[in-house]
């Protein structure tokens, strides 16, 4: 059975703000899963790159897909190392110095090897886990990958092993002479809310909207 | 004066739907400025890396900061290659086939190279520029860093001009057959609303909340 904490490694341990750091195996993986999409960052011929891209989990498993033509993900398949990062914003911390303004925060630092899925039950499952983590229940209402979608698409699986995440929560945290200012200090949250779904035009008139989009929030968002 | 388009370099030139790309400026600092993070991706000894980070821009040029012992920002003061990409998720995008689920984004990928900062007056400006990002109106209230702070703070300034936008907008486009199948389809629009603020319970009773707190949102949500 995995253990609680991730393994810390030299890449994984925080060198400043030690105290926000967390090895917590379930809080890596609740951010991964709250987290709509993340950065995949890899390098080529010296080029550091970070592209925007959704990912799905199954237990210690990161998904990620694109084209089979997609040149990072060809690159990490073919043993290039990986750095994925998603990133939560809960709220603007408002410190009475310029210097102790902050944002609250949480997110996971993942590091690779990569690998390509090609077993075809696992890649429909990292597919599905992937439709499911942006909107829980909607796999069942679509048309499964077809033969040809398959294979235009390439799946990489990221074990959740060398990872960490970094986590601020609460009030500023100001110098001590700064209380006395007569400056307004506290905290602005902020929640990712859902706006009512808009219909494609192109949709007949019976078919209902359903459960799953008419009520979709995200975690940590209000009903 | 700038061109209002930046110059396509083969880093910033979309290679697959080349449709979603925009060297647009003036796009290109709206979702630099929506942004309330980005990640800056860099490589040390081969290893990539993505690391969250705030951000501020004046005109065009962006500014990072961290802590002068920052070995990311120290490594690119070096002449290190950057990345920095921040994005903005907008909504699901409900499709009929698997395949077709998305999402809508806007991102802004830029490239390197960045130098440090030194100027007093350009890293005032900076440092200002990092903290109205976040919240309009609010460095006039603060305590400005004292020699000790600027001393143990690290500005880098990146020329936005190797970057591309990449933004998808609207409903699923789905395949032709697929429009028949008994599957709502559309969009779940997602904003970031910011929620009332939460005083520091070390304020004096006696500092009003300031409007900008009050009344704070970000670009695109909901007054």
């Amino acid at each position: 059975m995995a253990s609680r904490l991730l393994a810390r490694t030299p890449r994984t341990t925080l060198k400043r703000q030690a105290q926000r750091g967390s090895y917590d195996r379930e809080q890596v993986h609740a951010i991964l899963d709250e987290a709509l999409v993340c950065d995949l960052a890899f390098s080529l011929d010296g080029q550091p790159y970070a592209i925007p891209t959704v990912h799905g989990r199954i237990g210690d498993t990161l998904y990620l897909h694109g084209s089979s033509a997609n040149r990072a993900l060809r690159a990490l398949r073919d043993g290039a190392r990986a750095c994925v990062t998603a990133t939560l914003v809960d709220g603007l911390v408002l410190g009475r110095s310029a210097f102790h303004q902050s944002i609250n925060f949480r997110c996971v630092i993942l590091y690779g090897p990569a690998r390509e899925v090609e077993d075809p039950r696992e890649k429909r499952d990292a597919l599905r886990a992937i439709v499911e983590h942006a909107i829980p229940g909607r796999w069942a209402d679509t048309r499964e990958p077809n033969r040809e979608e398959l294979l235009r698409t390439l799946v990489l699986a990221i074990p959740i092993e060398e990872a960490s995440a970094k986590v601020r929560t609460g009030q500023p945290v100001d110098e001590d002479e700064d209380y006395a200012l007569p400056c307004w200090a506290g905290v602005i949250p902020l929640r990712m809310q859902a706006e009512p779904p808009v219909a494609d035009p192109r949709l007949a008139a019976e078919i209902p909207l359903p459960e799953y989009a008419r009520a979709y929030r995200r975690p940590g968002s209000r009903a």
